[in-house]
């Protein structure tokens, strides 16, 4: 195999010439580059770019921890977020967090080992002591996790007053309302809060059904909204995510019920998947691309050395009508 | 920094024997195993990974390439091939082909380089002979690359044959068939060839729509589904992938057709999409979670040096009933 020494040979440039434009490591000019690229395009030279990375300590790979890559919400993030991150020049790692307990520690500790450059953290269960002790690159999604890691979020507390506004000006009189609950505080629950603090306002009387936060999976939501249906609970408006929103709906087809007419629905993230339900729902809407861009964003002025300190990034939802509202 | 030398001094043992436990290349006894381990823990030291996999070439990651992460069935597909590489000691690097045509080379180019230990590539554009320079492990979903490159694919064929039985069961005499072309061949494309010749053999007349193999967005589907019902084009049966077999649904709900009494619908795929709809789709199921495996198993078996020759592992679809048949 052809090695550096062949590329400059064949170049007609010296040795060092050609480290430094691998390395990108100080100037060599247009003309140069030129023969060095085709110099090494002849001799089919790739350089040696693990040894490269452990010489910079640099992997050129960001780790990008979701729940479950099922779930639309984070399909659609690391949709994004794998664009993004290819535009600044990284690859993506991907692991879902749900399978495997221990696995965000061991991500965490991939940082370290110099085997991934940054964590985007896109949603945590570990400890806010376990982030502390890392000096390196990490982003993350919807959760503080200490004064040097930047957090990306959505204005939560605004998308819970959206919805309740929706179904407020709809005429809702009893509203079931999916609330989840998590064991490590996420700012995604603002909504919740937000939503019932309007609610009790006005007087209106909301059916709280507490979420299980460690399940996402389709079995327990349906199983969820089966519960509701045998209990015979009476309402006129729903609030949850997605997913939920979508099977209280089919529950309600089931049973004849005319949509929006009889019940109105306002889904929470505003995934692909509330597009693709006969009628559409109306949902609040995450900017998920505009997270993801905030995510890489952040990601790249820490690993180019910028120090951050207390940043949060906090986007607007939106509310998109569909027909499950009038 | 601690090395590896203060971890041998503090275990008592020398810095081959730490050295032999780290890169597993040798017997350490369970005792030592232990002192070693707890020296390590005491200093706080890890490995330099970068530096091990620079030795011995391996770096643990798995690249897969599907075109789209947002299409469900690639994300079913990741999901499941995450699960399965983390249990055989790998990491997954996640490259989405559609947003960029160089990417497929880039990502095999990683090979070479050392960045990966092998590719899961889950959709091909590139020509065959791109692959057959490659002499490192790939494994291909659905698409013969070479006669050392594993295929695992589907019984596609038969696939398309069961779903033309359950339209003919339901009595459908006109059905509206979406066919997806391909610029390269493609083993999923088997099942519309197989599909269309039943058909023709029992004389049911169908309106085949050939579709733009580029495009698997949800907007592209609606567009054809609008086209189609604009067109006033009859049919009482439908087959087609899971998005459009929904969207076609969904058009004919708008027009207060009734589900399946009017039209009989069968989708392919069986992604978790066709269970979200109300009602679910009737649909032949590819099974995701068995390719996933067949293609980790075959990419263990390669890392590890096996040569394997013209090996196809071709899977059985089946049949889920929903509410689009009787």
């Amino acid at each position: 195999m052809a090695g550096i020494k062949d590329v400059a040979k064949l170049a007609g440039v010296g040795v060092g010439t050609v480290s430094r434009m691998i390395n990108e490591s100080g100037y060599v000019s247009i003309d140069t580059r030129a023969k060095i690229e085709s110099a090494m395009k002849e001799l089919n030279y790739t350089p040696n770019e693990l040894a490269r990375n452990l010489y910079y300590k640099k992997s050129g790979i960001i780790a990008v921890l979701v729940p479950n890559v099922l779930n639309p919400f984070f399909a659609q993030f690391i949709d994004c977020v794998e664009g993004e991150l290819r535009r600044a020049g990284f690859k993506i790692m991907l692991c879902s967090t749900m399978k495997d307990v221990k696995s965000e520690a061991e991500y965490l500790d991939l940082l370290n080992r110099h085997i991934v450059d940054g964590v985007i953290a896109g949603m945590s269960s570990l400890d806010e002591s376990e982030y502390s002790r890392i000096q390196k690159p990490v982003v993350a999604l919807d959760r503080y996790l200490g004064e040097h890691i930047p957090v990306v979020t959505v204005d939560h507390k605004e998308g819970g007053r959206l919805a309740a506004e929706v179904l407020l000006a709809n005429g809702c009189r009893k509203i079931l309302h999916f609330r989840s609950t998590a064991e490590k505080k996420s700012l995604y629950h603002d909504r919740h809060t937000e939503f019932q603090k309007i609610m009790d306002e006005r007087g209106v009387e909301t059916y709280c059904y507490n979420l299980d936060w460690r399940r996402l999976d389709i079995e327990y939501y349906h199983q969820v909204v089966e519960e509701i249906f045998e209990k015979g609970i009476e309402f006129d408006g729903v609030f949850g995510v997605d997913r939920l929103a979508i099977e209280c709906m089919n529950g309600l087809i089931r049973q004849h019920k005319n949509i929006p007419q009889d019940v109105k629905i306002v889904s929470y993230d505003g995934t692909y998947i509330t597009e693709i339900v006969e009628p559409k729902i109306s949902t609040i809407v995450q900017p998920i691309d505009k997270m993801a861009e905030a995510s890489v964003q952040c990601m790249c002025e820490l690993i180019s050395g910028a120090k951050i300190k207390n940043r949060q990034i906090i986007l607007k939802p939106t509310f998109r009508k569909g027909g499950t509202t009038v």
